[in-house]
């Protein structure tokens, strides 16, 4: 069983991104520079946040925060919107999700500019990639992608299994893996809520990605020898063992499930870290045009 | 066995459709307006278009016919489309395909005002029928959809093998079928060339969907006994049988096959004509600004 340390990968790939980063600089071009819109004060949201600020810092990238409280007004997010996507400093940037209720999350989402829209939410950046061309990928199928190439992991042909048919995660994921590239090529199954057989599917499965933020559902007697379990669950519960006063967990029974496995990621260390990175790389090419313009 | 009448259907909806449109009429409203584009004399082109321009003429719908050359500049295209778009006469458009290699297919594509784009290939209705938003649906699949509604077939729940990942049939099949909404809530896998196990996939499906491209390739032992299966292939072969000198097969064995279904579309009669009637469908929204503004 080898682990896939999501950690380490994301660490290598902030240096080669910090080293493109200078070489931009070195060529007096502009650094790129990545906005996150925060609404309110969702422990959770802060996190995250806060990390993919830490992480522009890491790359080298410049980065700002715009904060609103909870009671903005639908109006005021998108003036807001209008003007990051008219601020020629600004090469992509983030509104963190979720917004509170009264607030129309689609609208806000096809309100950025799609050239900025490094977290590839908006409707152009989804129908691009799924009919495979150059877009900003969602930061979590893109981030497990990363993963299964520094790991050498093979996909053609191979019959992956996905648990979760979320617009974000589990519905792009098998689109991208179905996709004639490496990774890709293989045979996909999306399994969720309504799905009857989700245990004999998971059997037989080459690759498991488990992404429906039930901690511990994936068991041992699901998972066939020697197949590869990538965990996206993150869901986080109140600890007293932790400085946070939270623990993450993932969907995989890991303990027992771990021994079975070629390859398995751990929560936390695994994907999530990965998602950070994959924003990253979005940034970059937003700051260098690579995909538009 | 019972045959789903494809033909019978489209043309009650068809019906259904210039129902609707001589009320239209009657309350003194623009009737829907479709232009069609066709470059070059394909054979096949030349005949899907016809049938479109007919079916228009059934449902009440104005129709038109920019016709070019096979030799047409990719430039000179995008004049015509950018009249389309301004032109507030016409509602929806499409523009026949495949165009010649000299012309970016895409980039038509991505030219075509997403609001006039009923044949629903522009990424912005892709995505947004992806994440499950209000979108001009790609025709094959919405017309597969429509078939599943009308003979009642249960989906939630049920194990659905596509056959075939193309960007216009396979892939945005597969995301309709696991959306939470009825016809979806199947578990849904896809295979395709680089697939190893189709026949084992197959023989436990629910409902297949053949869309590759192969004539007679679904052989009656890929099949369980009363599952539904949905032929999509229209392969067009010479024939000194019918009066065109082609014949139009399926990849579906079909008289092996369909003994053993509790549903089957035959080829021809089955999905073919509800793709047209799915463009139709599409001009209703579009003329009447159903989806968008």
């Amino acid at each position: 069983m080898q682990l896939i340390d999501g950690k380490a990968v994301s660490e290598q790939i902030k240096k080669e991104i910090a080293q493109e980063v200078s070489l931009m600089k070195a060529a007096g071009k502009k650094v790129p520079h990545l906005a996150a819109v925060l609404v309110g004060h969702d422990g959770g949201s802060e996190t995250y946040v806060a990390n993919k600020i830490k992480a522009c810092q890491v790359c080298g990238f410049e980065s700002s925060l715009l904060r609103f409280e909870e009671t903005v007004s639908e109006e005021t997010l998108l003036a807001a919107i209008d003007k990051l996507n008219k601020d020629q400093a600004v090469d992509g940037y983030i509104v963190q999700l979720p917004l509170p209720k009264h607030i129309d999350e689609h609208k806000i989402i096809e309100a950025i500019d799609y050239r900025k829209d490094v977290d590839g939410f908006h409707p152009i950046n989804v129908g691009r990639s799924f009919i495979g061309l150059p877009a900003f990928l969602s930061a979590t199928p893109a981030g497990i992608l990363e993963l299964i190439k520094r790991y050498d992991i093979p996909t053609a042909g191979k019959h992956v299994v996905v648990i979760g048919r979320s617009n974000i995660v589990g519905k792009p994921l098998a689109a991208l893996l179905m996709r004639k590239d490496y990774p890709g090529n293989a045979t996909v199954t999306v399994v969720h809520s309504y799905s009857s057989d989700i245990t004999e599917q998971c059997r037989k499965a080459d690759i498991i990605v488990c992404a429906l933020g039930r901690p511990g559902f994936l068991k041992a007697d699901m998972v066939k020898e020697g197949a590869v379990v990538i965990d996206v669950g993150t869901t986080r519960l109140p600890s007293d063992k932790t400085k946070s006063g939270f623990k993450l967990f993932g969907d995989v029974d890991f303990e027992a499930v771990a021994p079975k496995c070629s390859f398995i990621t751990p929560v936390p260390g695994g994907v999530g870290p990965m998602t950070i990175v994959s924003l990253m790389k979005n940034t970059l090419l937003a700051g260098s045009n690579a995909i538009y313009r």
